[in-house]
């Protein structure tokens, strides 16, 4: 690769210094007119173009955001992603995205990345990984470069959140297994130091005890959010004594895995056991035993975000203030929990 | 929003020129150690980072990689991805993402904020609007930032590209359908100026010519790469008084919507008609129903591209040259074509 021309190029071709390049460049008073049109001519020979970036230094503004999610590869995340899009592209703004795949290493270098991109704000989605640390976020943090949490957030000062009620998601499914006669609902959770599977698992317990069912920690699992990672568990919730008769999942994904290892053991969904997943992902709705499912509004989710950080940028108030959005969620009741 | 510390708030609280403030940050051994040391502290104090980026003007380099697909929401697409982050993370280099949506100014838009956030190279397949203009990609030809295509291209001198034999695996999915009896095989196609879509269109064809059936341009159909588009053209090949007793599809999100439709109207798959899908999305293995598909090794695509931008941004030869790497694709046979 041949390298890009810079000003220090330009400046060696004309035997003037880089300082009085850069002056020409910015149409600076200080130097002559003649002196801008060498330098104009020779960038352009040179194939230099004035870098927005280069402006970005000194006005502080790019006009790309950051996006950081755990894996583009979900609906969710890709449907926020969407939301922000449509936000942000009518007032200028693009947007760039990063994914963490839930390891912190990769978290942080794509905070400094972003951040090295000159991005004007980072909408984020944190990774399981890096519940509790928070350094790599103090190089954003430091530099004032709005940061707004959507969907999986940290508490930070001064930090905007945009979340869903994960806990009356939870509560609203494991009360529908309820009505529909379960009585011994496990539940797929995980990583729960994250608080939207912490919410989503005091939802599903306090809907337990609010009807007068007995609440099983041994019902209780913690998996990733893979397929082989529900089929995994399920089977150990299959080869108890007393099995449970419904699966409420944290996540889609693994609410796919407990169906096919149901499946597999020849047992019947919903009659047997019932399934309930968590995100709405399409693929619950495609499948021939389509799956219940708690929707999130992930475009809304985006929109709103988008807008925060909008509020945000243009705000030029030395007083920081912080907004703390909470979506409903809403079930999907479909074949996989409905018995009558 | 407070502006970013630059070299020129320093040098303003210092009350030095900039051009000193940047020779200090860099270690230059014409300034003092005593004006380094203030610079460093004051720099400091300001919470100013000597950018990577600021440096990136002078080298050349950002160890950024910027990578646009038409959309995020793909299996195929996310899977190109993780290939090229599996083979560039190793390298120390960072991977951002952008996508089209198939929209020609969005193409444009990302190319340019990718420029500016001064990516090392850009990673790319083509968006279906963007066809036969090249506008968009002489600022990066200019710049030297090495683009690579995949999947999708375009042909232009000096640009390596990365492709599946799409002629290969239409081809094959054609030839299996003819193989289970299939006599009137209809083909749900897309924009087909791209070359992607054209070779299979073209695959197909020969297949069919190659095994005596007669070729029926009428039995071919353009759509986009969605599922409700599928079901509506597969509505017009179910009322035709001589409907096709298979359906090959360049996309899997047709062939479901293809699926959806066969079955509402109470026929059976693949008694009556079969149906073949390309890509081999996730979604068509998980389905009750399973979706014949051809499976185009993204990952291994990914890595592929990364591996040529790896060679190109290393060779500092002034020769320039192209390669190109052909993968071939694989018929993955399921239910939804599978007769005996």
């Amino acid at each position: 690769m041949s390298k890009k021309t810079t000003i220090y190029d330009i400046a060696k071709e004309l035997n003037i210094t880089a300082a009085t390049v850069s002056r020409a460049l910015n149409n600076n008073p200080k130097i002559s007119a003649k002196t801008k049109e060498l330098v104009f001519e020779t960038a352009k020979k040179m194939h230099y173009e004035q870098n927005k970036l280069a402006l970005a230094l000194k006005s502080g503004k790019s006009f790309n955001v950051g996006v950081i999610v755990p894996r583009i590869d979900s609906n969710f995340f890709s449907s926020v992603i969407r939301g922000i899009e449509e936000e942000l592209y009518p007032e200028g703004y693009h947007v760039i995205i990063c994914q963490t795949h839930d390891q912190q290493e990769l978290e942080i270098k794509n905070i400094n990345s972003l951040l090295n991109a000159q991005v004007d704000g980072v909408l984020m989605s944190v990774s399981n990984a890096n519940i509790e640390k928070l350094d790599g976020f103090k190089s954003l943090l430091k530099k004032n470069v709005p940061l707004i949490f959507f969907d999986r957030k940290k508490n930070i000062k001064n930090v905007s959140t945009i979340t869903i009620d994960d806990y009356k998601g939870a509560y609203d499914a494991t009360k529908h297994l309820i009505d529909q006669g379960c009585k011994r609902i496990a539940h797929l959770s995980n990583n729960r130091k994250l608080e939207i599977f912490k919410n989503r698992y005091l939802g599903y317990k306090q809907a337990i005890i609010d009807s007068g069912l007995t609440f099983d920690e041994n019902l209780v699992v913690e998996s990733f959010s893979k397929v082989l990672e529900g089929r995994k568990q399920t089977k150990l919730f299959l080869e108890m004594d007393n099995r449970p008769d419904a699966i409420f999942s944290s996540s889609d994904f693994t609410a796919l895995g407990a169906i096919q290892e149901i499946t597999s053991y020849g047992l019947r969904i919903p009659e047997d056991i019932s399934v309930v997943g968590f995100s709405n992902e399409p693929f619950t709705k495609f499948m021939e035993l389509s799956i219940t499912s708690v929707d999130q509004s992930p475009r809304e989710m985006g929109r709103i975000a988008a807008q925060i950080f909008l509020e945000e940028v243009n705000n030029d108030a030395k007083v920081k203030s912080e907004k703390h959005v909470v979506l409903s969620p809403e079930l999907k009741i479909r074949k996989s929990s409905q018995k009558f």
